[in-house]
């Protein structure tokens, strides 16, 4: 039976180019939220998704973290990482010389500033509330517009490709996560990622919790706090270490943890990406 | 003398409300990126620079925090917290229930998906580069359009505020710092923000680092990790503590932390917002 994986859509985006990257035989449903994604998952309506965790630019997806922290019990069983690349687009007919307008979502415009400012000074930059709707857009247009989007856009929508990678910061890249009902079995190169809170706000809390890595050599790969919900000067603390939660090491650090915070959640497990890994 | 406040540009944007908010006599000057903002300060164009931060919902501006890591040696020397009020405007001749179309920054109109699902079923959103491009749009077209955008932008355009607070999450807050050439004075209740990074990713060295601050009873308001630039895994941690870099304690700590970590930057020190108090 084919594998049903939710993704953010529409079709023609980074996420659909990252849930190819993950699966290319599987059948790809589209949300229109990153809500809708997971729910899709826990209503069986897919069997896996995959959701924007983090840009190596913009940083955090803040949406994802808050649903993995207080909506949702699936599991983080995967990881992608996928090299944002930025391509120029127009349509066939259309000569370079004569584009006057370049239609991308505004986060886009924003990473291909500098390339915009040096190759088409004098084009006038239109939003798009995806980029996958730039391409739309300046397909349905006359002949003088460009759009900026990902290469899968221009294979959807027919359009050619005149340049690639035109963002001013080369190394764009962003990490997707695979939601399921359970962890990755244990590999020779794993992820945790999990999430803690205190009762009250003491100082060496955090200190003390991240010591319980520490003292078993557990390196951290990653720690940011969120804010709660609750109260501005209370945080979530977000951690990747490395390993497996059925590792003894890191089963003893968790455990060891539980007893220092009030809420502890471990979101999965999961191999490492590699440059070469797929699925 | 007129102080002279560079900001994040064009009027009309949150940008514009916080440094209203932070100083309602000064000079204010529009410049189109967080670079350009900071660098006019540098350069004597302005005395003084706010840029965003930090969103509650959006999470870090990492644009802001990549450039305090490496590109300028101005100090952070306050901090404004805004909230963020979406506002639904139109033109005071449209009539509520001929709105078919809504313009606004995708984020925003993100931001609001619930309330324009439920009051504006069949409207169409149309995505603009700022809010206040938004705006701009909706009082040059006809009248079956409205905007979302902050009431300083209804002011500068003349258009009408139909309702206030329209974004979904009520505790939307955006928090900037002021940048200038030296930190404020110590007052009795401060922070100090910096980063630091290790030459090498080992396992404690981020735990030994934050114990400086936890043998002295320091308190963390908020930390987070940034990829450094060089490579994928290696990381600059920003840290947010409580007290002045002219408190002993504190100095004492950053005294112990400089020996452990292979850089050491200090943003600056500054009083922590408080909801009453301005400049």
């Amino acid at each position: 039976m084919v594998k049903r994986l939710s993704y953010l859509g529409p079709a023609g985006t980074y996420s659909e180019e990252a849930a190819i990257l993950y699966d290319s035989q599987a059948e790809l449903v589209p949300f229109p939220t990153i809500p809708a994604v997971c729910r899709a998952v826990s209503d069986g309506l897919t069997d896996e998704g995959i959701v924007p965790i983090e840009n190596s630019i913009e940083g955090s997806v803040v949406y994802t973290l808050d649903y993995l922290i207080s909506e949702t019990d699936l599991s983080i069983f995967h990881e992608v990482v996928l090299p944002i690349q930025h391509c120029l687009m127009i349509k066939p007919d259309t000569r370079t010389e004569d584009v006057r307008i370049i239609y991308s979502h505004p986060q886009s415009l924003a990473q291909c500033r500098r390339f915009l400012e040096d190759n088409f000074p004098g084009a006038e930059p239109i939003a798009s509330l995806s980029n996958s709707a730039a391409v739309n857009h300046m397909m349905e247009s006359g002949t003088t517009a460009a759009a900026i989007a990902p290469q899968r856009a221009a294979e959807l929508y027919g359009a050619e490709i005149i340049e690639r990678g035109i963002q001013d910061v080369t190394n764009n890249v962003t990490r997707f996560v695979l939601l399921g009902w359970k962890d990755h079995e244990p590999t020779s190169a794993d992820k945790t990622s999990l999430c803690f809170a205190f009762a009250e706000d003491a100082p060496g809390s955090l200190y003390n919790a991240l010591g319980v890595f520490a003292s078993r050599d557990i390196n951290l790969v990653k720690i940011e706090s969120r804010p709660t919900k609750e109260s501005l000067g209370q945080y979530n603390f977000l951690v990747d270490c490395e390993g497996h939660r059925e590792n003894d090491l890191v089963k003893e650090a968790l455990d060891a943890l539980e007893t220092q915070v009030s809420s502890l959640k471990v979101f999965g497990s999961y191999p490492r990406w590699q440059q070469t890994s797929g699925n």
